[in-house]
């Protein structure tokens, strides 16, 4: 315990402005995941655009998140509990900065889209993934605030569900392509969002791991549930 | 300054372990690369599966990188530059284990490789562009101990070589796979393992601008000259 009440409210006064940070980060990254999930279907080259151009906000953040924690540190000099908390807050900012990096792709990726035909129900598949990305990112983040370990390793547990949808998106891509060489280019992309999706799932367990570890000072003992299986999926051409 | 010069000195020992294990991690990363290299060539399992076992270390190494970091701010409390160098071993390290998640990824693709047919040279170009980020993961970490800005510089532009074979291998396979179906599934693997390789080339250059921002205190001005434009391709089916 420091004995010092005005140096011990000073670095709660930091904590919080750095977690603030991190918050308007998340909203931000919410924001294009869900311009994200409109895209997809709208395939509106405006709104992607909105999307790419926020993603230097973005960015900013992180970089302002990161200068902040080193001021905090070398003016505070927090120890145990309070080092781990102002150094998950670079992880989590880190976390955060790469899924919205993965939106910026898919947007990058919409415009090619648009010039292509639309294959089968694909693209309602990416739109439920990162709907439910959305929603792991906000409660994430509320776990984080609130220190939550329970709601934290709910998200956790979660990301099986967009995992699974991304298997059989790709088993269901893949068809599409073996039937007609012309939905080969559109389910690429289609193949790669998806797996962009996928793995701004990933940083979003990591981001539950870091709470799990802030509030328990344990990482979690057991391996996730990894519903993840399309690097070992074979699917075989028929003959035609 | 700091005037108490054992004070000093016992914090450069601790940086000193923290660099050591950060070189022992990129050791083993690029040995990774090196059998990742092999691998997509030669498809031998046996060494795909000690390349994905060995990510465990890594994994264990990032783990042991954090914890050293927390207890040496926690017992010597640097600043200033002291402090950056022992935040940036942080960052280095979560860099070389995303380098080595992807490798490991490559060599689980390798067992669905394993059953297709060989298509064309891509495998070979695969090969090159692990052998290429081998290199350059072994030189940004000399830069790093060092502290070579110029090294560090070279590395980071160097990343545009890797960028631009996989924009060629992205349009290679498209077309094989618009040749014939039966190239989709080997093609569809490939293209997966090929964005992977370019992902860690670009994880390289973040080590490269974390030693670019210890020396200077400042990250690269510009933007560093991006290669990647498969997420904007389109390669048109053609009437069979």
């Amino acid at each position: 315990m420091n004995e010092n009440p005005h140096i011990v409210s000073a670095f709660d006064k930091d904590l919080r402005q750095i977690e603030n940070l991190v918050v308007t980060m998340g909203g931000l990254v919410e924001q294009q995941l869900e311009q994200a999930a409109e895209v997809i279907i709208s395939r509106d080259l405006e709104l992607a655009d909105q999307l790419i151009a926020s993603d230097d906000e973005v960015d900013k953040l992180e970089i302002e998140i990161d200068s902040l924690v080193v001021r905090i540190i070398a003016l505070r000099q927090p120890k145990a509990q309070d080092l781990r908390s102002v150094l998950a807050a670079l992880k989590v900012a880190a976390d955060l900065e790469r899924i919205g990096d993965y939106a910026k792709n898919l947007a990058k990726r919409t415009h090619v889209l648009a010039q292509v035909p639309i294959v089968g129900d694909s693209a309602k598949s990416v739109r439920r993934m990162c709907k439910m990305v959305r929603q792991m990112v906000k409660d994430v983040l509320d776990a984080y605030l609130t220190r939550d370990e329970a709601a934290a390793n709910e998200v956790w547990l979660r990301d099986e569900e967009v995992d699974q949808i991304h298997n059989n998106l790709f088993r269901a891509l893949l068809t599409y392509m073996l039937e007609d060489p012309r939905n080969i280019t559109p389910c690429m992309h289609l193949l790669f969002i998806a797996k962009n999706v996928e793995r701004m799932g990933d940083h979003t367990t990591s981001i539950a791991e870091q709470i799990q570890f802030l509030v328990s000072g344990e990482m979690p003992e057991e391996d996730r549930p990894k519903g993840d299986v399309t690097s070992t999926t074979l699917v075989e051409a028929k003959a035609r």
